[in-house]
């Protein structure tokens, strides 16, 4: 497709309306359609004659594959495509449902408050219904008036982008409308989630281990916490907690998510001790070894230590093999917080900083953060493999779970009942690429994240916050000459960029309460290009919100 | 539609094969289709001449709508519908995209081993990825080998049916793809769920309330002892429980999540004090307060009530009114568990059933069991408008939430970081139907269940279990004369009607170990027919398996 010359293919629209459209082309050799995409349209396309090249680009992947007459193929939602003719002539007919001009949403990153919101959206509900094309006209009215997720310049959350098989999967997960509890009521799906959870455990490097498909990475790191205590007190399973205090260490810059697990778990948030960090974000391992003696000096126990791999705001690794010789002395389990970094398993290069990662204890990995799986698609794994049933299984759901057959009812394990397949999601993403197109795609990012760090240092009003490891890069922004010097400048330039629909980037503070600047490299579209508009746009600010 | 004529309108085939069709039809006045379903194609009709009316099935309402020249109307994926021609003459255009017999799945109920699913679909993940076609093929076997719960016959769990409304909505949130973990990234569904919850309380009949999204309803009935726990003693969030003993109060009937919910949260399962139940299922008020005061004679605290509104078996519904005397008495948290009974708040007729539910404390109520929301759609309620963001909001997390503007960050209230925004699709159902289209969805099965009833009394061979209040049928089966009596004849039934792929119904057993069939009526296309259908074939069944 490297030809500069215009398309020169002919374009006639046999039938068209805003809801479909079908076209008849007329192609000559070489004829071919620049790079497209067709938003969320479903588009068919039928080789009436002659031969031709269709090239697929799903964001994560590109394929190519020649078709013949009478042949279709189908072009996902969400991918882009082009068409090339490579006989003398030929002909196709398309098939747009919805015509294209339709489905895509606006780059729709302003704020809106919610006095407005609620006035521009009938979300009223009330005691009569509204007939079927007003019911599509509001859902419409939302979708278009939430944040665009799809684009590159949405690195606002740990994901961005939003993929055809991720759409695919969630149209079978929808349709088939079943609950992973039993084996029964979700054979398909039971297996599906038992496979991602061997070959994860399997990439991890533990010789056995079990997993349970969760709501979220918070939740994989309530089972955490929870299996941790059960292993060490299988007796509070019944008995429930008394009075022996226990402590979990974690790093200044760990997750929120265990403080919420610690108050609901009934261990009090005091039970968390934070241990400082090196300048990268990394947790320092003297200051760990200071806690755990202070713990054990007040008759407190030290039941876990809660890694990170990848912290959200910097994206910095643990040094998870010198925790487990620390955790290892003192039998405390080890716990890796993978929502974000987790993905690092797939890639040749980044794999390194999970080195130590066999010793762990347990594993909290999101799909739906990296990878561009549905959200949430989240796996808690261990490699105690009995400790989930153990410490979940419970009597009196005999109406539910009837023991027959050789095949393990996953919701056993599960804090869940009714549980929706979101395995399938991570599934399909994991059968299209496969572990290497998974791997080169987060070194095609880290590359990505090394040309920025290039960059970035030669820009004198860009200040990079942290040297990266991973994907996460933090940089604050310092007003242009001439303007005043404003600490909370980089808040200023993020706002802008979110008031004129440029780019939707989230910000945090250092340790002296300054702001920067956290760009996310998450959605597979993203390229070196797509950073240094970012941060030209930025560098273009030129006066506060 | 009443006419029985032969449809003579005259259908040809512009383009046609297995991936979309185009299909022009010719009209004569009186013209009409016959009542079918699309399965889950996209179907869309344009008049190109005449004017026609068009009926939509959406299997909870019918919708009449007249066309004309040039407009357009959708059939949605999984409603039935019939087009009638008003005018002398008419034209229509026709896109099935998929053509409409690649759509359906087959009725799918038998039992498959896990090594044969295993042989049969293609489910091993690799270091490879697959081409897109081997990929759809691949989700498409997987869809095929799942139970079919589209259909009134699949009422092996509390729900059953694939609506177009839950389908739409699931489309628009697998594209938005984000969180609603703030209102920034969420504005649209922030607003929805918060509608959603503003007008569950205002049905529950609370002054004020707060709600939350949760991943099922076990997920709500833990956070409901997470409340109330925190209500009592809420310096626990921070120093963790202590020694002093508490237990929570419910049926013999209640939902297995309070036995997980109680493991998780540090109280133990033996906090649970099990209340015996009358004939009907429903909690004994003289055992409860014999063993509230049993509880406080030990030093105990009596922390909560959880009443059941329709127990997972029997459906029965525990004495709101007279449990929320004894819990005021006594300061007890009053939890319902609505999982399955909540959606009796919008009938008329069943709302008795809930007499009292505004005098408790929280409620549990899931929109994916009997009112068909996607799986899973779920919400914990309660009067106490500040104890959901006391017991659940903590420090940590300022990269995430800013604080900016009025709108609240959902977040803050949930244990979940990442979070799907389930919400709409009960939105979207309440939207289409109105409060009152759901009411009398409700009342429909509630006279089917009455027909039932009173056709199984008549049946020689059915033994009802119980008096049903709600939509669950508990009926023993007992062989067929000249066999002998086989106490498990009622699973051999069960396994029977499965094998044939004739209907996947549930059992379980009553407290002399006697097993009985569950049946079930969640579907909106269940009629009385279909359930005389089902134990007819239960009857003719006459070995065991």
């Amino acid at each position: 497709m490297s030809e500069t010359e215009e398309p020169s293919y002919e374009r006639k629209v046999l039938y068209g309306n805003k809801y479909f459209e079908v076209v008849s082309c007329t192609w000559k050799k070489g004829d071919h359609s620049p790079l497209h995409s067709h938003h969320f349209s479903q588009c068919y396309t039928l080789v009436e004659d002659g031969i031709f090249e269709n090239l697929t680009d799903s964001g994560f992947k590109r394929e190519i594959q020649t078709f013949e007459k009478d042949q279709i193929f189908i072009t996902p939602p969400a991918a882009n495509h082009s068409i090339r003719c490579i006989s003398l002539s030929g002909q196709t007919l398309h098939v747009y449902v919805p015509k294209i001009a339709e489905s895509p949403r606006s780059n729709r990153f302003k704020p809106i408050s919610a006095e407005t919101l609620r006035e521009t959206l009938d979300i009223s509900l009330s005691n009569e219904g509204v007939r079927w094309e007003q019911l599509l006209l509001s859902l419409k009215n939302i979708e278009n008036h939430s944040v665009n997720t799809d684009t590159p310049f949405f690195m606002n959350q740990l994901f961005s982008g939003v993929l055809p098989e991720m759409l695919a999967s969630e149209d079978v997960i929808a349709r088939a409308r079943t609950t992973m509890a039993t084996f029964e009521s979700s054979p398909a799906f039971s297996l599906v989630e038992a496979e991602v959870v061997k070959e994860l455990v399997q990439l991890i490097g533990w010789e056995k281990g079990e997993g349970i498909g969760v709501p979220g990475g918070s939740a994989a790191n309530f089972m955490a916490i929870h299996c941790a205590r059960h292993r060490k007190f299988p007796e509070f399973k019944t008995k429930g907690m008394g009075a022996q205090k226990m402590n979990l260490f974690l790093s200044e810059e760990a997750h929120y998510s265990f403080k919420k697990g610690c108050a609901a778990l009934g261990l009090g948030t005091d039970a968390l001790i934070t241990v400082k960090c090196d300048s990268k974000g990394r947790m320092n391992l003297d200051d760990l070894q200071i806690k755990i003696q202070q713990c054990l000096a007040k008759g407190s126990i030290p039941l876990m230590v809660a890694a990170t791999a990848g912290t959200t705001v910097y994206g910095a690794f643990d040094p998870i093999e010198e925790l487990a010789k620390i955790c290892h002395q003192h039998s405390i389990w080890l716990h890796v917080d993978g929502a974000w970094g987790g993905p690092a398993l797939f890639s040749n290069s980044a794999r390194a900083l999970l080195r130590g990662i066999e010793k762990a204890d347990s594993f909290t990995f999101d799909a739906h953060k990296l990878l561009g799986a549905n959200l949430t698609c989240s796996f808690f794994l261990t490699s105690d493999t009995r400790v989930l049933l153990e410490a979940n299984d419970v009597s009196g759901a005999d109406y539910l779970f009837h023991n027959n057959g050789g095949a393990i009812d996953r919701g056993r394990m599960s804090w869940q009942c009714g549980r929706r397949a979101d395995a399938l999601s991570f599934w399909t993403l994991w059968k299209s690429q496969g572990r290497e197109g998974i791997g080169e795609f987060i070194d095609r990012l880290l590359e990505v994240q090394k040309q920025t760090v290039q960059w970035i240092q030669k820009q004198d009003r860009l200040e990079l916050k942290a040297s990266p490891d991973f994907l996460n890069i933090c940089v604050a922004v310092t007003p242009p000459k001439g303007l005043a010097l404003q600490e909370d400048w980089s808040i200023q330039v993020r706002t802008r960029l979110r008031e004129n629909n440029q780019v939707m980037v989230n910000y945090s503070k250092d340790s002296n309460g300054l702001p920067f600047l956290r760009l996310v490299l998450a959605n597979p579209r993203i390229t070196f290009e797509t950073i240094r508009q970012i941060l030209e746009w930025a560098l273009e600010v030129d006066s506060g919100s």
